[in-house]
């Protein structure tokens, strides 16, 4: 039988470990700094490419005692895990646009641990993005721009605000499935469309999935195939609602020697029981496959799972009532 | 967002349940009456094709003491489930290559529940399973033939297997991926090869597939968008090891009006607890990856999670050793 050849030379792939910032969406952000420190030297000895810490929130429109500190992800936070950070590991944060005082919050590189801004935008709010985008570049970060909720953008639209992106100085597209409605073949052929603008104006790819339809891993591999490089994966697969690809699932596909599948897999058995025990809930389930197959938003399937309902057909009916 | 508008029209699209034949594989078959009766009155509504009963093991090979009926399912204890069965839902049994007295127990189809007989076979057996199928034939039935195992077979042997079956009275040759080692590329690639044999002799594709890496109802889409037109899913996945496609992912993908989700979702919600409660387990977890991922069979990974461990580097290293 013969293997994926094309994932065994691929040397461009970065992987991006987005444990505490999607699966802080599961535990309102409440990691130990045990926890966050032994997952970040995880990731060290795996070979992971980058690690985000978690949301920049505007402190000013969230209250700081109501969730945990990684949805503010402070410079003085991480740098109480990872120090100078002298490793070959790059430090990313998610910064929302219309949710974070980039101007405030996002110092200079040079004074920052972080390596990377993510700026996670819908598409009405792109020429913010863009701002924040140069705001970052400009302070020396490299930069990603996350598009969410694609699934409900018209395709037109979205090649013009993939074209507006191209020409900022952002350097990587993420390709971001919010909902979990995408199918393989989709995620293929949207990488493909991403990557013909991408091409053109020197940026790279990258893929974000859920895996609403137990098709996170599957996008993951079709959209990497399609060009994507920076790949995104969590740890047990830990993010919002069905959660995301999981981590090492990827690592045991890419036979790239840069990667180590070891310290993950001892990590899980003895980190991630005691977050289960937590009761942080994630994961494949009848719920999110139906929002996820009817493109809508797994809040309402998390609520579903969390009142302990599991009259399905019920849930099916309210969510065709109102869709 | 385009729909998968192939899905939408494919009108030779044949659902096939096997839930109680692979699931049983979990908990030695030892479902109750109830149980067995309540999906075949949910398959029934749910529109689906077929519903497979379990094996037909050859009771002096195998102790009836030591396992449940559908282990040998017999006409009697079908019968006792779907009387005359006048539904549009027909009927299956699994008949293992070499575990089957299948001269003696396989009725005339006139006398008998049964609609299909499904030979599952190795490679090497294909003599005897063709026999088998040709018996089949003869005494009425629709057949399929499962190949199993064929991640370790050289392509070159499988496709003059797959030639030898052409010339059969066979109508369905069925891609399985027994250990769950297939990405969505492969099964599609597989599967295009498959149908070129299916094409020239006028048989029809099947595909079976294992979720050890989370791949099985991805690489059950790709298949299907090659040609397959029969496609194995069980309720909630239960099945060997990590599992198999989840019936409720293929009925809630395929917006073939013929297929009805509510049931099979009402099914999930009384009946599937009880069965976790009981035991059983089943599903996606590392161990099984880690199979999946190097073409070894479940086995071990069913023992070790059995066995309560959590050491998945050493579970690596032990399968690195002797593999």
């Amino acid at each position: 039988m013969e293997n994926n050849t094309l994932v065994a030379f691929r040397r461009d792939i970065k992987i991006l470990d987005a444990t505490i910032r999607d699966g802080g969406i599961v535990n309102n952000f409440s990691f130990t700094d045990d926890f966050v420190r032994k997952l970040y030297l995880t990731n060290v000895k795996a070979g992971v490419d980058y690690m985000e810490f978690g949301y920049k929130a505007d402190p000013d429109m969230f209250n700081e005692n109501e969730y945990g500190k990684w949805k503010f992800s402070k410079d003085e936070d991480i740098r109480a895990i990872v120090g100078e950070n002298n490793t070959d590991l790059k430090i990313s944060v998610m910064a929302d646009a219309g949710r974070t005082n980039f101007k405030r919050d996002i110092l200079p590189r040079s004074e920052s641990p972080i390596d990377m801004i993510r700026v996670a935008t819908y598409i009405y709010q792109l020429p913010l993005a863009i701002e924040m985008i140069e705001d970052a570049h400009a302070k020396g970060y490299e930069t990603c721009v996350n598009i969410m909720a694609i699934s409900k953008v018209q395709e037109d639209d979205l090649m013009k605000g993939l074209e507006l992106l191209g020409k900022t100085n952002v350097d990587v597209i993420y390709l971001v499935d919010s909902f979990g409605v995408l199918f393989p073949e989709q995620a293929l052929r949207l990488t493909q469309m991403y990557k013909e603008i991408a091409d053109k104006y020197g940026k790279k790819i990258g893929i974000h999935a859920h895996n609403n339809q137990q098709l996170a891993f599957a996008n993951t591999i079709e959209s990497m195939r399609a060009g994507a490089s920076y790949l995104d994966g969590t740890v047990s697969g830990m993010g919002r609602g069905a959660g995301n690809c999981h981590m090492e699932s990827l690592l045991s596909m890419l036979r790239n020697p840069k990667y180590r599948i070891y310290p993950v897999m001892d990590f899980i058995a003895a980190e991630m029981p005691k977050i289960k025990e937590s009761g942080a809930t994630w994961g494949f389930d009848i719920p999110y496959m139906l929002t996820g197959s009817l493109n809508i938003h797994p809040s309402r399937a998390i609520k579903f799972i969390k009142d302990g309902r599991n009259d399905y057909s019920e849930f099916l009916k309210e969510l065709l009532e109102d869709n």
